[in-house]
């Protein structure tokens, strides 16, 4: 069970659309949108006020832009946030999608079923996904247990016999707190020589690695951890199975 | 009914421990412990997994220095984390809420009641105070309307009768969704002379004011807004009551 958004799919991806219609401020703004997205995400759930992937998309872009004062018009911003409906794979996804085979592939993924369905098919991984679950289906993200639970009612296995892969903190927390086997995938750049300088200097690549692809400090900690999902196959055999 | 953090008092003031414990990174780390307290408060609730928000605080601390590979024992983390036990109050605090008798006024805050105990003692806002509301009572964070609920129990009043005054994004519309008269206090700096820049040029300061402070894009915008806790009194008789 792959999470999409920063495993599968680069989220990052964006950057180049978001330059194009705003000179000077991809780096910027697809930075603390992301960030925005997932606190949108969380806001909205908590709130009981769910509203579709699409929807938290399209509203955590408008914040973005307003609060760095860019005027933008409607048609514009949904041209922007269809740049979430195109995301690159990351090269390591196909591979390890196929040699999974004949396992049960699936996505769990915040993204509603149009989202997922249209980044599956532009992508070409849909060939090599058995299942693809949108939480939309129990109106709660995560890592609320009302997400994770969706895996069960698709698979019929109970949460121990799922591996659920993550490069995401809170995904990997929230899915090991579910009960799930958990692999994380450790993305995010880290280490002395990205996040240190003689003088610390900040920029939004950097507070974004620093606030987010970090493992949590819940006491929900993955079972295991590898650089690239190249290696989960041969984990897979060895230990998970 | 007031929130406590980065309303009655200031978040930021931390930066002076933090910076006396890792010379040069009282900033950053101030502003990345912030983001991951709220963020910690909400995946909590979220996941089911609630804990009090002096863990919170502790375990997005731990987070923040984890991130940035800065080494500290468990002795520092604590001594670090206390500063939120004794922050200081917004200037505008006193004045507004002395102005306010013979109206009851509260809090409704995420912090422990031990937290909030120790920061009004410190503050001798304790004095203007008539309830002190932890959303430990109910287990949930805000905006859960779990926590909003207190309210309710504790004064009697029914929703729309309680003006509940934040500065934080996510509590104004949390608030304004369960159904309080929501004040605004726009204190963060925002404008372009702030945030825009020839180059774009982010550090935490800039990233910390955009995605905290601002209003949210959700359906629920606050009733009124002021610059300044001292305005509240006078827009309380003309207009609120």
């Amino acid at each position: 069970m792959f999470d999409a958004y920063g495993t599968l799919f680069d989220t990052q991806s964006v950057e180049t659309t978001v330059e194009e219609a705003f000179p000077g401020w991809g780096s910027v703004i697809s930075h603390i949108w992301r960030m925005k997205q997932l606190e949108y995400s969380w806001l909205s759930t908590l709130m009981d006020r769910y509203e579709d992937f699409w929807s938290i998309t399209q509203r955590s872009l408008d914040y973005t832009l307003r609060s760095l004062e860019l005027a933008c018009d409607r048609q514009t911003l949904e041209g922007v946030a269809a740049a979430y409906l195109d995301l690159k794979h990351f090269e390591d996804a196909p591979v390890c999608l196929d040699a999974l085979a004949p396992y049960r592939r699936a996505i769990l993924s915040n993204g509603s079923s149009a989202m997922l369905a249209s980044l599956a098919e532009r992508s070409k991984l849909v060939r090599s996904l058995d299942h693809i679950i949108s939480v939309d289906m129990n109106g709660a993200y995560k890592p609320s247990p009302r997400a994770y639970m969706l895996v069960g009612d698709v698979l019929k296995l109970p949460p121990e016999r799922v591996a659920f892969v993550s490069s995401n903190g809170f995904d990997i927390c929230g899915a090991k707190s579910f009960g799930f086997t958990v692999i994380r995938v450790a993305r995010s750049p880290s280490g002395p020589s990205f996040v240190q300088a003689e003088k610390p200097q900040m920029d939004e690549r950097r507070l974004f690695a620093l606030m987010r692809g970090q493992l949590e400090t819940f006491d929900y900690p993955p079972d295991f951890t590898v650089q690239s999902l190249a290696e989960i196959p041969d984990l897979f055999e060895r230990k998970v199975r």
